[in-house]
Parts: C-alpha cells; structure tokens; sequence
C-alpha cells in the first residue's frame, strides 16, 4: 500500500540523512538533504545532500570517487529525517576512514558559560577503520 | 589514546544523535542532544535527549517503559553529530514501530512553491515491525 506524505523540510529547508551500509549496517555519516537533492537521488540512485557551509547541492563522492549508490530511502515517523540506505565506494568520512564516526566518547565535561549556553568536552579515542589517505584522494 | 575535543551544539544548542541498535545494527531513532542530556546519558548509562517541541531535558522510554541502555557513544569527524549504540527495550518510535525508519520511500515529487522554497511529497510504503501498542503504552 502506497501513501503520499510531506517530508517536512523545517525552517531552513533540509532535512538530516543518516547515511547507513545497506550491506553492513554500519553508521557511515549524516548530512543535510534539500528537497532537489532528495529529487536528484531518487532519479539518480547516487546519494545527493545540500552542503550547508558551501550553501550548495553536493553529490556525495564527486570530487573524491567515493560515491554512494542508494538501494533505497527511508522516512521516520515525523517526516522530518530520512535514512539512505547506500552501497558505500570506499571510505564515507573525508578524514579517510570508512565512516564519520570513527571516535568513541570515554569522557564527558560539561561546562554551562555567561549566558546560560553551555557547551562540553569529550574525550575520545580513534577506534574506526581508516581505508583511504584523504591527501592522496582530495589533493589536485 | 585519548583527545579532548568540543562538541560543536551549533547556533540552537543541540546535536543531532542516532541511535542505532547495538547488537542488530538496526536505525532506531534521530533525535537531539543538548549538553546536559549528553552529560546524564555518560553518567546514567541511559539515553537522554532534548525535545525540541517540549523545551525540555527527556529520558528517553521514562512514560513508555521503552528505555535505551546506552553501550557507546561516538561522536563523527566535525564533532556536531552523535551515535548512541544502544540497548533498546520495547520499540523506539512513539507509533509502535521497533524503528522510527518504518516506511520505505517509492516516489518522490518536489515542487517549488512561491517565494523560492520547495517542499517534497513522497510515497511511502510501511515495511517496519510493529512490536506494541501505542494506544496501550502511553494512554493513561
């Protein structure tokens, strides 16, 4: 059974995508999807987000050859994140390893600052897989 | 080896985390973190998040019973997304669902709408398990 639904795309437009192995089930990354990018991926199959700092439609892997063919895409329960469920070329993270997240928090501080904003410390130790050297990928 | 860093909380004062099943691999659930919900879930070993539409510090499952053991938490290369490996008791989505990620996306239609932003329609199939009644979990 088929239903339409809205995606709600919130205030600045984008949605958070986890990016998950389809095969593995490991956790690669999260970014931002805009409505286009959404569109361009169900047309392509070739994961697409919305870069926020380059303010611009990105195509996961253009640059670097580590694309993401997409077998399929998920909506929660409030419409308002989506889950890509990909076939990962090499690594995810532009660090070089397999998947952003890569680092384990052993430790938490806290700290509340002027104003009331707080923000914390974490300690953390590398315990992800690094399967490509990013200065021999991103360096041309 | 271990390595302080700051989670970056952004403008809003809150992370997006996932929380992924820890022995299945499964996507539960997106929701956010403030400092202090990261705080009491390193301390508690308890998955706590922010609400966004309550305004407030939550422990996940505290009315449904459906809590979260919390094993790891990983933190992604740009320290502004979290990872919860969690023990999930009962299912994560508020609809009965053991995922949030329960319908599966067939089509999708963007369409421009006045003044420059655009939203998308998607159909959606329903391929997730249903492990409780939601009416019987939370309607007291």
């Amino acid at each position: 059974m088929d239903d339409g639904i809205a995606v709600d795309f919130g205030e600045d437009g984008l949605v958070p995508a986890v990016a998950q192995d389809a095969e593995t089930g490991e956790v690669l990354m999260l970014a931002y999807v805009s409505p286009e990018a959404l569109e361009r991926t169900h047309e392509t199959g070739v994961a697409h987000y919305y870069s926020r700092s380059r303010d611009e439609l990105w195509q996961k892997g253009k640059t670097s050859g580590h694309t993401q063919d997409v077998e399929e895409v998920r909506v929660d329960c409030d419409a308002d994140t989506l889950l890509y469920l990909v076939d990962q070329e090499g690594g995810a993270c532009h660090t070089g390893h397999r998947s952003c997240f890569y680092r384990t928090i052993n430790g938490v501080s806290a700290s509340e600052a002027n104003g009331g904003s707080s923000t914390a410390t974490v300690d953390v130790e590398n315990v992800g897989e690094r399967v490509f050297d990013p200065e021999a990928v991103y360096d041309d």
